[in-house]
C-alpha cells in the first residue's frame, strides 16, 4: 500500500474506510491495477523515480459526498488531487503533482443540470465531457453550440478552469464560465456569483455577483473542489467562413498582424486562428534553413519570389449570417490590400448550419462546428506516446511573432530537438488580444529522450521568461519552474496566493504544489 | 477634531504627522471645510446622525507613498477609505461606510502611463478621469475609443474595479481590465497576471497569468489599493448605426427579448441598449394606469391599438464597417419581422468616425461615441439635488421584464413614491447575457423624503431578492442590506470573504464594511 507522505498505514486504512462509508467502498481505489489508471501515462518523468503516483482515488457521486471527502480528507492531513474526467492530457493527466495524493475524482458527478437556448448556458457537474454536453444538446435539438477544445473528451468544468481554449467565439472558456459551486477546502458550500442569493433567478447569466468576483481565484487552482458551474453558449450561427491571407514579403508580417489585431479587437473575427508561414512548412530544404539562420530579410524574400511562395498567412473564421460574413470578409479584404501590396485572398469552407449528416461525414475537424472529436490525435501523429505543450503568451505583433521564432529556434540549434519536435510553430489565437505560442514536444517511452526534452523546456521558459514572456499553463513536472518565473517584487503574488492558501486551506490538503502553491507545512523558503 | 473609531486624539495626531512626513502636509485634510467636501453631498442621510462623515484625508502622489500610508495605518489601525477621483456619485461620492475613516484619495495619480493603439489598451493610475484619458488619446491622435460611463469625471480604475457600465462595445467595464498593480492592506506590492512577470510584454494583452486569476479579488473590494490598471480599448470603429424595434401588441414582448438575446449573445449587438415601453412614456392617462393595473392584455392591446402606440420597442445600436452593419440590421429586421407580425423599423443616428467638430456640436449625448461628457445630470433632471439607483440583475427574458414591472409598481403603490421617483423605467443590457433594472430615486434636501426613500429602497431590496434578483452594486448606506440577501448556505460566500479580509487585512484598515465585509474587530456576530 502507498501511504500518502506523513500519514501513517494504520491512519490511511482509517480514513480509507471512512472514504468507503463516504462514497461507498466500491468507489476507494487502492490496488496497483486501479492506481496505474490514475498514472499519467505520458509523463515526462516515465519510468524515472521522480514520477508522481497517487496513494489511491476515491470517486464521491453527490455534492454532500465531496463534503464527507474533504471532511475526512482534513482529518487525517490526505492530500487530495481534483480531476474531473482526467483527460487533462499534455497536462498529466489525472496524476497528482505530489506523490501519494488521493486522487478526488469527480467522474460520476456527471449530470447536465439544465441548458438554456434562449439565454444560451449550461449548468454542469464536472464530470460531464464535451461530448456528454455536446450528446445532451444535440438529442434536444436544442440550438446552442458548445465550444470544445481540440479532444473533447475533458470537461467543461476541468478545461475551462485550467482556462483552456476552443475554436469558436467562444474560444476563451474561463471567459464563458459564470457561477460557480464550490467545495472549500473546510468542507464548507460556497456559490459565487447570483448563486450567493438564495433561489437565484440570474446565476448563469450574470458573473459578478455582489462585492469581490471570486471565480478566477478559483481556476489553476487549489482553493477549493468545484461541483456546478455555469458556462456560456453560442447561439447556432446561421454561417462560417474560412478566408486566408497570404502576403509576399518577409515584412508583410508587421502589417499583416496589425489588421488582424484590428479586425479581432474590434470584435469582427472571434475565434481562434493562426498566423503561420508558408515557407516554414515547404519541404525541408538546406537553402533555405541557411537563408532563416543568416537572417537576411531580402534573400528571404527571393528566395519565396523564386519559389512562388507567401511569406506569410493568416487564416479568418467568421461565424454569423452570411450576408454580415460576406460584408466583413469584404471589409478585411481592402483593408489588407490597402496595407499589403501584393496580398491574396482565399476563399476557404463555407457552411450552413445545422450540417446535414452527409456535411459532416466529410469534414475532418468538426471542433470549429462546436462538435467535439478526438480528431486532433491523429494530427499529432504517432511517433509519439504522448505530447507535452510549452506555450507563452507573446504580444499580437509581428515583432513579437519573430522574435519568438528566432529565440526558440536558437534553443533547438543550442540543445537539439529530442524526439523530434518542430522548433517552428504557427502562432495561436486562443485567447482575445494576445498570441499564445505552442511548442509542442513528444513524450517517449525512452527514459534519455525524456530526459533532454525537460533540459530543452526548462531552457525554454528560461529563455521566454528573460525576455517578458510567461507560460499560461503547464505539466504538472514543470509548475514549479513556471510559477517561479512571475516573480515581481520577491514573488510578491505566489506570496498572496500562499497566504490565501493557508486562510483557506490550513491542513494543505487541496492539490498541493499546484501551479507551485504549497500549503505552509510543505513550502521550502523561497530565496 | 474627528477621530477614527479607537483611536486615541494623540495616537491620531501621531499618525496625522506621520501621513504629513510621507505624503508632504499639504496633503493631509483634517480642517471640517476640507472634510466636507469629501462628505456626499447626496447622502440618503443628508442631515440625519448616521450620515457618515471622515475623519480626515490622506492623498498620496506614488506608490511608496501609497505603501507608507497603509503601514502607518496599520500602525495605528486607522481605517482608510479608497477613492480614486472620489465622483462615484449615487454611491457615496467620496464618504466612507464608516463614520471616522480617513479618505485615501488617488487624485494625485493621474498618470496615463501607455496607450497602444495598435494592441488597443490603456495603463493608468487611478487618478486618471475619463476626460484625462480622453484627451491623451484625442491630442495624439490615437484610434482607439474608451468607454466612458454616464458621467465621465470619474476614473477607469474606479468606475472598472466598481464593475460600472457604459455603452460601447467595451460597455462591462470589469471585463476590459486586464492587469493590476496592487498595494496590499500589509503594503505588500503584487502585480497580477501577467504583470507578476519581471519585465513582461504581456501585462494589457492577456489577463489571467498562471495560477488563480485573482484580479476579480480587487473589484468591489477592500483587499486592496489598486495603484495601476490595465484597460482593453476599442479600436475605433468604421461607423455606428442605431435602429429601433416597435412592436405592437403586450405579449410581442417574448419574442421581440428573446431575438434581442439572441443578437446580443451572438455578438452582433455589443452595446448597451435598453428594452421599453412606448406606452409606459406615454402622457400620462388615469385610463392606461387602469388599464396597467388591472393586468388585462386584451384591454392594453385594444388601447395600444386605439392609440396607435407600440407596446414594447428595443434599440440596436451596431458599431463597425459601415456594410457589415447594414448587413447585420437586413438580418435583425428579417428576424424580428419573421417572429412578430407588425414589428416596425425605425432607421435612427448613423455616423461615420472620425466626428466631424460640426457632427460633434449637434450631438446631445456623445457617450456612446467614446467621447465623455456630463450631459447626464440635465437628463436626470434638476428636481433633485441627487440620486440614488436601485439596480437588480433580471434575466434577458420578457417574463422577467414584466413580472419585475409588475413586483416594483407593487411597492411604489403600496407606500407610494416619495420625492416622485418613476415606478417604471426601462431595463438595459450594460451587461452581457442579462438585462439590469435602474430605478432612479431623487435625493432631496429633506429628512422625511429622505427616510421614505430608504424604506421604499430597503423594501424593493427585500421583493427583489424575494424573486432571486439580487443588486450589482449600491449607495454604501445599503451595502450591508444587499450583501445580506447573498445568503446562500448561512451566508457561505460572506464568511468566505471574511477569511480572506482576515487573512489579508488583519488589522481591518482597509475601507471596513465596504459591501458588508467587515474585518473581525467590527464583525456582528451573523443570525
Amino acid at each position: 500500500m502507498r501511504l500518502p507522505p506523513g500519514v501513517t498505514a494504520t491512519a490511511f486504512s482509517e480514513a480509507l474506510q471512512q472514504f468507503a462509508d463516504a462514497v461507498g467502498k466500491e468507489w476507494v481505489f487502492t490496488s496497483d491495477e486501479d492506481i496505474d489508471t490514475y498514472r499519467d501515462a505520458y509523463s515526462p518523468l516515465w519510468h524515472e523515480d521522480e514520477e508522481s503516483i497517487p496513494s489511491g482515488a476515491v470517486a464521491p457521486a453527490s455534492v454532500e459526498q465531496v463534503q464527507a471527502v474533504v471532511k475526512i480528507a482534513n482529518r487525517y492531513k490526505i492530500p487530495l488531487w481534483t480531476i474531473s474526467t482526467g483527460k487533462n492530457l499534455g497536462y498529466g493527466g489525472s496524476a497528482p503533482l505530489l506523490s501519494g495524493s488521493m486522487v478526488l475524482d469527480l467522474k460520476r458527478m456527471d449530470r447536465v443540470l439544465e441548458v438554456s437556448d434562449k439565454n444560451h448556458y449550461a449548468l454542469v457537474e464536472p464530470g460531464v465531457s464535451y461530448f456528454d454536453l455536446y450528446r445532451y444538446i444535440h438529442e434536444r435539438n436544442l440550438k446552442v453550440w458548445i465550444d470544445p477544445p481540440d479532444p473533447g473528451w475533458g470537461s467543461p468544468v476541468g478545461n475551462s478552469l485550467e482556462r483552456g481554449g476552443g475554436y469558436t467565439p467562444m474560444r476563451d472558456h474561463f471567459a464563458s464560465v459564470c457561477g460557480l459551486e464550490v467545495v472549500l477546502p473546510n468542507g464548507d458550500l460556497v456559490r459565487t456569483g447570483m448563486g450567493a442569493l438564495p433561489n437565484s433567478k440570474t446565476w448563469q447569466q450574470y458573473k459578478y455577483g455582489f462585492g469581490p468576483y471570486l471565480d478566477g481565484m478559483f481556476s489553476q487552482s487549489n482553493l477549493g473542489v468545484v461541483t456546478k458551474m455555469g458556462i456560456w453558449l453560442l447561439p447556432e450561427p446561421e454561417a462560417y467562413f474560412y478566408g486566408t491571407v497570404t502576403v509576399p514579403k518577409h515584412d508583410d508580417l508587421f502589417p499583416l498582424v496589425e489588421i488582424y489585431a484590428y479586425l479581432m479587437n474590434s470584435g469582427m473575427v472571434q475565434a481562434t486562428t493562426l498566423v503561420t508561414s508558408p515557407l516554414w512548412y515547404a519541404r525541408p530544404d538546406p537553402e533555405l534553413a541557411a537563408l532563416r539562420a543568416s537572417g537576411s530579410v531580402k534573400d528571404l524574400d527571393d528566395y519565396a519570389a523564386r519559389k512562388n511562395i507567401a511569406s506569410w498567412s493568416v487564416g479568418l473564421p467568421f461565424y454569423g449570417p452570411a450576408k454580415v460574413i460576406e460584408a466583413q470578409w469584404e471589409f478585411a479584404k481592402q483593408k489588407f490590400s490597402a496595407a499589403v501590396p501584393g496580398a491574396q485572398f482565399h476563399d476557404g469552407p463555407s457552411y450552413r448550419f445545422p450540417l446535414s449528416d452527409d456535411q459532416l461525414a466529410k469534414i475532418v475537424d468538426t471542433v470549429p462546428f462546436g462538435i467535439p472529436s478526438l480528431q486532433i490525435f491523429s494530427i499529432i501523429g504517432s511517433h509519439a506516446v504522448g505530447h507535452l505543450g510549452f506555450s507563452p503568451i507573446i504580444p499580437m505583433t509581428g515583432e513579437a511573432v519573430l522574435e519568438s521564432q528566432r529565440v526558440f529556434e536558437q534553443v533547438y540549434r543550442d540543445l537539439g530537438s529530442p524526439g523530434g519536435a518542430a522548433a517552428s510553430f504557427p502562432v495561436f489565437s486562443f485567447f482575445p488580444r494576445a498570441f499564445v505560442n505552442i511548442y509542442l514536444f513528444p513524450i517517449v517511452h525512452d527514459v534519455e529522450k525524456n530526459r533532454q526534452t525537460r533540459q530543452i523546456y526548462r531552457r525554454l521558459i528560461k529563455e521566454s521568461a528573460a525576455r517578458g514572456w510567461g507560460e499560461y499553463r503547464t505539466h504538472i513536472t514543470f509548475m514549479g519552474d513556471i510559477m517561479n518565473t512571475y516573480s515581481f517584487n520577491n514573488h510578491a503574488l505566489l506570496r498572496l496566493h500562499e497566504t490565501i492558501k493557508d486562510a483557506l486551506d490550513p491542513n494543505g490538503i487541496l492539490s498541493p504544489g499546484k501551479n507551485g502553491i504549497w500549503p505552509k507545512s510543505m513550502r521550502n523558503p523561497k530565496a
